[in-house]
């Protein structure tokens, strides 16, 4: 059974997506490119052989011709549109966040509590890396014995020209951390506290966070979104027995000029582009399905990263350790 | 347009070009899976949702529900089965060597050559592995300076517990380096010298061999069929103003009793797993344009690893440095 | 001129000194070893051809015939034994603590002010560990712009069976890293925020540490005292444009069952050896010179490890971010 | 007892010898300085303290105040001098090679056995180099089964504008790895074959070698002069049960402009200073000791390494494969 996708969204990641399902995965249709610029999703349906393009989102949701959405608009339409889909009856993979507002990612998992299913998973493509993968393995089949500590660093090369605030590194980066140490770790957290080093003039500085897991782990994050030199994300779990790096793949190592040395890259897309694969591939099982994997995020999950960041926020603002406060979880999500 | 792939012969090699073909790439059908031993056939179809099952590879590729094959039998098969393909105008995949025989090799060219255009892809799949892009590139786009010397490591766990013999390092294994070392450096071998360490007792020993091309450029190959600390294939290529490594991909590093290491695999099929992919994915492409990639082996690079492999193998039984003897490269393949 | 020295202390720290100025350094002279068990100073003094051995630690410095002390005694003995070195006009390197009280450390820097000059070298060996010395480098020579953040990772095999508590992951182990990040980042502490994970039932747990500098970069610390798999020192510097992480030096790597490796050694005597002895050469020079080098911690520096110290332990006991108060620094010292 | 020296040459490696004794070791004088061009002699006499200077190398040697000498004057001169230190009764530490000219080698031999023990011990560094201690280690201790195979690359820089001649890349660099092969396989060879590759224009080209040894092990080595990149020394074991590299000890990794790094240094002196230090600390012990380690090289290593290195250059010139032809190995030397 081919499966025919609406993409909504042609932004960076609409067109990553509709890229992936388009010439990386079997059995799967571009049906329909959405974007209010119908420029661009023209010239990217011209480009992979998507059937249509639209401007209208929630009519692409609706169409018959449309199996499954996945959802790459701006970041306060996600969950709008997600009910949408919901309501539908179509599995929808939404790009993080759910919601920047908890209240919305509530009313998300309200409507598929009703419906009786999931039908969301949320584009935590982490969870498919597999870095994380080999690292929460390690956990679980006791190589590392009880996890007590996980470290992680996000780096990027540089913040966008405008439109970049410090408060971004919680809630658009380091949400990507929230929601796989949760993963890898299997628990929710308590407390988060944030640090700001004065950082260089004119330039948004890093975030450094310490939270606390409800088992008391301690996890921390680096955020630096000038870091200059590379793309560069790490991590390590360390646990009872020994420690788990997260490891970024590299193919070639050069020696030239009096260094030995490997290349970072610019952006994500390469470090993550298996994930993303792997994802957009778990995701399509799912649609046939009907059934989440153990892997993916759901809208728990959404939900729990939104307020851990709005904690991180907070915490930033404060200079104070700051609870977490989540609504007990739905057995639905159990 | 979905093109219908008969793949001719059931282990491995086959399973794994049926795998790839049916779960990870687009537009394309399982249309027949073909072997002698129709159970296994069987059930690799359906596990895989394969069309059809039959015995007569003859059949199979002729039948006109089949757009291209790949061939994954018995070495000695492959010539006629390609043969046979290319007069019925369908492109091949043909798994590595094109034929154990010279001649052969040279009447697969004789009938593409008559046809008027190339049929025939082998299956020589590291030119498609990220690691061995990179240092082609090193190398045109100037990084290097004028290439020196490729060094070139094979090792494998371990032997099979019958059949192979110490020339099949050579005919076998080697004929990977011999076709990837040609296309890095885009040049032919003129002569070969191979040297037999004594071994362990009961075990096929490693080979070393040193090569030289027309250019006067130093290639060496150890390959080590029972390495026994895991399956590890490595490479240097040394230019003018420096090197490129061949870096075996990790995406994590453990800290355990007191050692900090990545781990080895077993076998070659998660090291190339991308390169075959990729492979994979440009057979299709050719199958659909009617044009070889830049990257693809043709039947005059399967002509070539198996002149090379034949010069090898009397090398080390002589203990002489060996020539390389080609015909002259036909206008149509240049 | 031979300098002859006085160790006070055959244990662990003061038989590593003494093998150091006995076998692995010119112009020196073991003197005198000073140990209460007269038995394990003897044998010291048998095996690497000491002059004589006493009990009493202040005849010991006071003697005729010893030109400098090394101070390797129990902790609360370090600042009464470096004034009476102090009293005696005889240049000491002390072990650290200086002290684990904090008025004593000011008693020293008093004493030294009374004399004139600095008679006081601390035992903070990791400022002459060429990882650091990098380190450092890298931030005086503009390499790095700007310093950001400094992360560290402290992890011992595990705990002695008894005596270790909890705080002495703080006061023992963290010292090290409150020091070499003082020397590294060229600043002072203004405030530290401890956690503690749950931990191991029955072993101590770790600590992570946040540090405020008064530059407001930020110096994050785990101590892991039982961390199983090695002892592993790791730290990295992020400034404005780009990192440097601290390397342990390994000179070889081994394939063997599946797994490509480095060792880690038990504890930190193998990975700070060359630290120690370019210590304790500097420490000769100090002596023959009357001047300190640019690198040697002094006095102050004693006193700056042991506040920050005292600071952690309350903020570990508190969870709240403490602030770490500092005498002005003496114009002595600057 | 300290011992006083006296060091034949003041050039590059005199000096450092130089310095080690005076500046890294224990219980050694620097007696006399003697070099043709005393003003160089002198200007490292008055940095380091040395007694003396004077430019007649015999005289030196004979001198009452003079223990032991360190041969560093040209190559040419290596074996007289030796033969006036063994006559003299002094212990020697000759800089490779012990003479270009298997006869002398063989009449310092000769001089030895004469006297009834052993008096030279010869430059070889690299067996006090703790990566190639490792190495030897992991074969005695049965870590690797039985030894196959060992990969040496060894790159300089360049090449001095003028005086190397292609084949000092035998009998200048390789014939460390001759000898430290010999050394970690506890054999001997019988055949070299050498392969050059074209070479860039105007610059001494690379040479590749590979030799047999009595026991069939396969030693290849592969001398860069001008690799351009670095002062580069790799090596690889390769035994029955896996393989251990060769490890560069780095104290730092840098990550700037999208390269995570590690830097080469421009020639070998940083590389192994440790070894030099060792290796000079062991030749004390030698002199204090009459009794020579077993790390060290003696007059029948040197008469070795020369051996081969002449077998090298005529199998350079010959492009066959030529026979090592050694003198039985007297007695004495087993
Ligand atoms: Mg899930
Ligand atoms: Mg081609
Ligand atoms: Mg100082
Ligand atoms: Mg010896």
């Amino acid at each position: 059974m081919t499966i025919r996708i609406a993409i909504i969204g042609a932004g960076i990641m609409g067109a990553d997506h509709a890229r992936i399902f388009a010439t990386e995965l079997p059995s799967v249709r571009l049906q329909v490119l959405c974007d209010a610029a119908t420029d661009r999703a023209k010239a990217l349906a011209d480009q992979l052989g998507a059937q249509d393009v639209v401007s209208n989102p929630e009519a692409a949701i609706l169409r018959d011709d449309v199996d499954a959405v996945v959802i790459a608009s701006p970041d306060h339409t996600h969950a709008a549109l997600t009910l949408t889909a919901i309501n539908a009856g179509k599995p929808v993979l939404c790009e993080k966040p759910l919601s920047p507002n908890m209240d919305e990612c509530i009313q998300v998992m309200k409507a598929e509590e009703a419906l009786g299913r999931q039908m969301v998973q949320l584009g935590f493509m982490r969870r498919f890396d597999p870095s994380y993968s080999d690292m929460k393995l390690a956990l679980t089949d006791g190589t590392l014995g009880q996890a007590l500590m996980m470290h992680n660093f996000h780096r990027n090369v540089d913040t966008p020209p405008t439109g970049f605030e410090a408060s971004m590194a919680i809630t658009s980066s380091a949400c990507h951390e929230f929601d796989v140490a949760r993963f890898v770790l299997g628990t929710e957290f308590k407390s988060i506290t944030a640090f700001a080093p004065a950082g260089v003039a004119g330039k948004v500085g890093p975030v450094f966070m310490v939270l606390e897991t409800v088992d008391d782990q301690i996890v921390n994050i680096e955020v630096n979104n000038n870091a200059t030199y590379g793309y560069d994300v790490r991590g390590e779990l360390v646990g009872e027995k020994g420690s788990v790096f997260l490891n970024t793949p590299v193919t070639s190592k050069y020696n030239l000029g009096f260094k030995g040395y490997e290349s970072y890259p610019a952006d994500w897309r390469k470090r993550f582009s298996e994930a993303y694969r792997l994802q957009n591939k778990d995701f399509l099982q799912f649609v046939r399905s009907g059934k989440t994997s153990a892997a993916a995020a759901d809208a728990w999950d959404g939900y729990c990263s939104t307020a851990v960041a709005e904690a991180g926020v907070a915490a930033l603002a404060s200079g104070q350790k700051t609870a977490v406060s989540l609504i007990e979880k739905p057995a639905f999500y159990k």
